[in-house]
């Protein structure tokens, strides 16, 4: 088995440019049997889809190779994924989306089991989450309650700090995505639950968000004044933590070796892909990272191969 | 001149305990011509005044003590706070109240100075914060502007990536205070003002705010989501900043040597007092900061002295 260091030196050799290559692609994409794609940045920006996305998913699929779309965007389900799909008109099935808010679920419910009855999520994010925690069977509070909404009140301080009625004594694991809504109130309560021993988990920590071809604040943006407040640092189960990679393999059971992460991102993407020890990785220049990063001396994270956009894969 | 080294070298001798040492306070009252009060966690916790307060601040007055309280709490003016002293029944004049509100209006009207027409603010925090901009002719938008409570529509995305009506081009500054009512929009438009080369500045970046004898989350929580997404960090001109000591010097004219600051919190209200040079630091044990803090082995911060609460000074 090849060590970690072995793993990224190997991948540290210069990066192939595959766009306009057609050789190239051809040989590269043969030499896999399984591709993970990341979704926000490669398939689309926010409601934006990218040219020739849907022929080059249709291109692979001729060619037989199996698709994962492994995504840290907590805010979707995997149900709500296949909708998306189907309005980019993707083909893509709902058991190929593995999502962060599936794989804390699976964390949660499957590998923590924490005992009964402190075993409620406090969740600081959207529908996504809580449906992917309803699909495991976990309880939870919190999320898009629109209780938790509005403005904190003077006793709302003495309820909280002598853990009164807003304070569920089941809590014992607080889980943050990416909130669009937060509230005072919420991370109030978090930050109380913190400090009764809850554990601290994140379905990821991205510092930003790709929409309509810019960025906007991530769900590390929404555990930040968590992590500000308690001092405390979560565990995240998205990219690149290969506590999703492990999830992954053990449901969809590939050879690492024949597979390959395509992302828009060194930092989550292509380190989950390296750091797991795939046979390739691919980074496609519609996203966050920029060729300059891995292009330069000392890169710390370098992609096997890249392309200006994932349609260049079409030749 | 002390050097920073000397300083606190001279501040690391083990702090002296004054509860129920009266001859100890007499000798350490009789040091100093000037008190620093920090607020929050030394007067009063949110709402509960902490017993004998206002006969401790009488006792100073008579003895000809010049006071000046120094909070880091950015959700009121200093108007908002004489409100509060009366409340509370302490003898204080809006004139003594330097808050972090006020450092950060004087950096940027007087130390500052962006040249019109882009030297406009957008705040996120409270009045407080809105209203020493007023008082110092700084033009402002965000801050406690209901419009921006609502919640993030797709079309809000488009509308900030095209650098559209959502934004004021005349925005030069983001300027991070405690804001109770944070929403993903507010948070967007302070990125995306980033991104174009606003300053950013914070009136305090401290991790929690005690009130209800309890820690809530702190201006800092406030600033973190942006510090998460962007990667910069704010210029903090709250306690332990010095340009707030400077600027406190500069309105109050006093010897530094002949200053004591009273704090709760060793990372910011003590270290502010030590860095500062003044004549001595005096922790009180009702806010955030432990004992067992200062008095370990090798603490970074440490007071000159220490009591369980502001009100045994009157012995």
């Amino acid at each position: 088995m090849q060590s970690l260091k072995d793993v990224i030196s190997g991948a540290m050799s210069a990066p192939k440019y595959l766009t306009g290559d057609k050789a190239g692609i051809d040989a590269f994409i043969d030499k896999f049997d399984v591709f993970l794609f990341d979704c926000d940045g490669v398939l689309w920006s926010g409601e934006h889809l990218f040219p020739r996305v849907p022929e080059t998913i249709a291109m692979l699929r001729q060619r037989n190779k199996q698709l994962i779309f492994v995504t840290n965007n907590s805010t979707k389900s995997r149900a709500d994924y296949k909708k998306k799909f189907d309005a980019m008109g993707i083909e893509a099935y709902e058991n190929e989306v593995f999502g962060s808010s599936y794989s804390a679920a699976i964390y949660i419910a499957r590998i923590m089991k924490l005992p009964a009855p402190r075993n409620k999520v406090f969740v600081l994010g959207e529908s996504g989450v809580e449906q992917e925690l309803h699909s495991e069977h976990v309880r939870f509070c919190g999320g898009t309650d629109p209780t938790l909404r509005r403005d904190m009140q003077p006793a709302d301080f003495q309820n909280i700090a002598s853990q009164g009625s807003l304070l569920d004594p089941d809590v014992g694991i607080v889980l943050t995505g990416l909130d669009y809504h937060p509230s005072y109130l919420k991370y109030s309560l978090a930050q109380a639950y913190l400090r009764q021993g809850a554990r601290f988990l994140a379905t990821n920590t991205d510092s930003s968000l790709p929409s309509a071809g810019t960025l906007f604040p991530g769900a590390g943006a929404t555990s930040a004044p968590l992590v500000k407040a308690s001092g405390q640092e979560p565990l995240a189960l998205g990219k690149p933590s290969q506590a999703m990679m492990d999830a992954i393999e053990g449901k969809f059971q590939f050879d690492r070796t024949k597979a390959c992460m395509i992302g828009d991102r060194l930092n989550t993407d292509i380190q989950f892909g390296v750091e797991g020890g795939l046979g390739g990785t691919l980074c496609v220049l519609t996203g966050v990272s920029r060729k300059e990063e891995f292009l330069a001396q000392g890169a710390a994270v370098v992609p096997s191969a890249y392309v200006d956009a994932l349609g260049d894969l079409l030749g």
